[in-house]
């Protein structure tokens, strides 16, 4: 596999930062071709053919049949149970970015406030989508009741739960599961980075205050069905967290 | 492996989008902290113990650990090379996420649309970011070249590797390895779905006026160093793109 490796290193320009000619890459062979052939004919929760004979279908070798499987095994589309087979989940779950990501940044190779800058495009592409896409009265009042409860909290782990709903809330608002599972790769690894708690909150009145204004006002630009005014506020929302995460935050002080 | 199973289960909520209540989920246990304290500890090209060692080091099972370690495989911070052994990359490729959700998309789980909407979302953070971080004459430089070549030419596959090329540039720019493996990710797997060819763009002489217009809008902004025109620039962009793909770029006609 020396080969694919001075591929990889190919596609590494001088910035470092991967950015291949064509990001099928290493991937896009007739193996998966022939794999994507075969899936795309199954239901799910149906039972693949077990690797010997599936290698013997695809006319490929067990071992890179293998890899392709744990791949699609890591991020939902298949799943494996002991003693019974592999079954096509054709679910999509980021787990297994959220572990390779979470590794990177404790190997010092991805910067947490690199991540949050993705987070904060996600975000306001969220924002934007649920402001443009229909009202959801359902979503709307799951999102005033985190806010509501966020407003009542002190305890930091009760707030980050309030924050976590919110947020969800409106990722779900904007109905694409393709920004869900980026969105939620994302919170899972700034999710140790959340930092509420350096902040005393029963002292920091003019903040707390501040903290459920920029939400409500994301609510708000949702439900007017505003994606500018929703865009702006995501911004805002983000301007202020960055505040408190960098300690920045002395309303009063 | 079937609790993992009904796990993944509880983790779908009823609007079908993948909602863990932590996105670290079944990758978050010791096994994970074992490999990350592991890991941590070597430097980039050095070798890994084999799988038995390995596992006995970690006091894991064999089966666990390996896939723990196709997954970091799939993602490029482990590199396997036949007959050798498993090296550490520490790099951070899309590859192994565009071929599953292009599988996704093959299969009728994601949606084109979907994508398109995650990738607008990082275009314009990352112009965003280009147009906040201080300005890098180059990139600009190489943006500039390859909307002047855009200009100049009519085949669509000419077109498409210009507009790559900006494109490319733009996320260089933003000097982010986080939003450009996203990015990259994202540009992977639309990039079948590019449809510059449905024009004739020698018959389209205000469209292809307009199309070198969005892209010059968008370098002006990140030169001029200024976010607000930089995120105007890149939507209209998108608007421009979106009537291209859809057929709805009637100009003069």
């Amino acid at each position: 596999m020396s080969d694919e490796r001075s591929g990889a290193d190919a596609e590494t320009d001088p910035s470092g930062s991967p950015t291949p000619e064509s990001a099928q890459g290493r991937f896009d062979d007739e193996i998966s071709t022939a794999l994507r052939a075969l899936l795309h004919q199954l239901e799910p929760g149906a039972r693949l053919p077990n690797e010997r004979e599936l290698a013997e279908e695809l006319g490929v070798s067990r071992n890179a049949l293998r890899d392709r499987v744990r791949l699609l095994e890591s991020v939902g589309v298949l799943a494996r149970r002991q003693g019974s087979g592999t079954y096509l989940e054709k679910t999509f779950n980021p787990d297994g970015l959220v572990f390779a990501m979470d590794l990177l940044v404790a190997m010092g190779q991805l910067k947490h406030s690199d991540l949050q800058s993705v987070r904060v495009g996600l975000e306001r592409q969220a924002a934007i989508q649920a402001a443009s896409g229909g009202s959801k009265p359902e979503l709307i009042a799951e999102m005033r009741s985190a806010v509501e409860a966020l407003g009542e909290k002190y305890d930091t782990p009760e707030m980050v739960r309030e924050d976590v709903r919110f947020h969800r809330a409106l990722i779900r608002a904007a109905d694409n599961p393709a920004l869900a599972f980026f969105a939620d790769a994302l919170r899972g690894v700034l999710e140790r980075a959340t930092e509420m708690g350096t902040v005393n909150w029963r002292e920091q009145r003019i903040g707390k205050h501040l903290l459920v204004a920029v939400h409500a006002d994301i609510i708000d630009a949702v439900e007017a069905q505003d994606p500018e005014a929703a865009s702006h506020a995501v911004d805002e929302h983000f301007s202020l967290h960055e505040r408190v995460v960098r300690g920045k935050f002395g309303f009063g002080a």
